[in-house]
């Protein structure tokens, strides 16, 4: 049995990527979490603290894909803006619900250090089910097919564990590398064109060059399949066409 | 006088990107690159190789922002779709030109080693200018507001320096970052609210938690504004406020 194929987005919300000041790992950690789930991500974004333009992305990729992963902006601050947008995204109430309320009072030990801005991060859309911090505690949220996560890389690892079962995967997609020392893109690129037509669509390939100075470079060649026989083959025959070129190539993790 | 605002899009195009195989770090890059000459990133997309996805992508952002800088898919392999997706973006047609087939004649010394593949790289769409590649040869190209570079990363350093010059900034936004460490978002929140709604525009503030396991941990407040004289009051505004929290907040790079 063919199984179709999951696809998700992914939305990076925040200022601090935009300019620069903060380099986004979460986009990675999120493809390689959900890869072995049977979700591939299809798309990402990133935009600004913006309420209007973080409720018009997530509508666009919600209904585009099977799910949306968001990270960054529901901390305690004024430019924490992503709950409130998720809200008129899905057209539903937002307020300080209960079950989250209990559990920052939990973790700061009585309403006394609970103060207006904190309380903040237990304003949940009505209709989300939380999504359990277990690093700092204020939970993130589902709201349908859209999962809304911190943007601390250390506190969305920890939410991703709450993520995965409740994520409904398809065809698991692997991957191959082979390392090719010397190769170059140009002299393999009518025989991977050859591959890839030949595949039919069961398998991609990718060429990936890359540089080491001052004197070393080559390329990956990479084959993706949800056929395990065809991924072996795959590589075998990328394998053969550096060998064409004189190279003989190795297989490499990622 | 008061200069307008010049806003961007990165459009990052690949696979290897959305797969998690590769980290992007030209998001980066290019945001950096870029604020000191007055354009600001407004928002960033990762698109897969597949050309209806990248032309849809080129033809929202061009409309929407001032300039967009694309990466990724100019090689010479069957996964590199972006020149075509460009030319189809724009309504034009595509096909081998004169001075970006010199530039590769000249660099593979002579028609011998240029075989077809390498000459798709001197594929441009009618009325590109090109965007001369100092690394590996192979040039990016500019259709209007569009800039075309390569996915790796020194290559994309390299072609981001002919770039620069054809920009046309505008106000030059700039930052403060104050680090104060043991300092809680929570504790800041309402204070850092007031200062957002004094600055009315003027400057805008940030909050961004980070931990340093096992017991590290701070908030780095962050001001950004094209006023030098609110930027500096801000600096100000925002070590007060890490005072009036008993700590002396230390101004950091970045």
């Amino acid at each position: 049995m063919i199984q179709r194929q999951v696809k998700a987005a992914v939305l990076l919300i925040g200022d601090e990527i935009l300019s620069g000041r903060t380099q986004d790992v979460n986009l990675q950690t999120i493809a390689k979490f959900l890869a072995p789930l049977g979700v591939q991500i299809a798309e990402a974004r990133v935009v600004p603290d913006i309420p209007a333009e973080i409720v018009a992305a997530i509508n666009a990729l919600r209904l585009k894909y099977d799910y949306v992963l968001t990270t960054g902006g529901i901390g305690p601050t004024h430019d924490d803006k992503t709950a409130d947008a998720v809200a008129a995204a899905f057209g539903v109430h937002i307020g300080v619900r209960e079950d989250a309320r209990a559990i920052l009072e939990a973790h700061y030990k009585g309403a006394s250090n609970l103060n207006e801005a904190r309380l903040r991060m237990a304003r949940i859309p009505d209709g989300a089910k939380l999504i359990d911090n277990p690093v700092s505690k204020a939970p993130g949220f589902q709201m349908d097919n859209v999962f809304v996560m911190a943007g601390v890389p250390s506190i969305m690892r920890g939410m991703l564990e709450d993520v995965g079962p409740r994520i409904e995967g398809g065809a698991i997609v692997r991957s191959v590398t082979i390392r090719g020392r010397s190769l170059r893109e140009g002299d393999i690129a009518a025989g991977l064109a050859d591959l890839e037509a030949k595949a039919d669509g069961v398998v991609s390939f990718g060429s990936y060059p890359w540089y080491a100075p001052p004197d070393s470079f080559g390329v990956h060649l990479v084959a993706r399949s949800a056929d395990a026989e065809a991924l072996g083959k795959a590589q075998n025959d990328l394998l053969a066409l550096a060998r064409s070129r004189g190279v003989e190539g190795e297989v490499v993790e990622g």
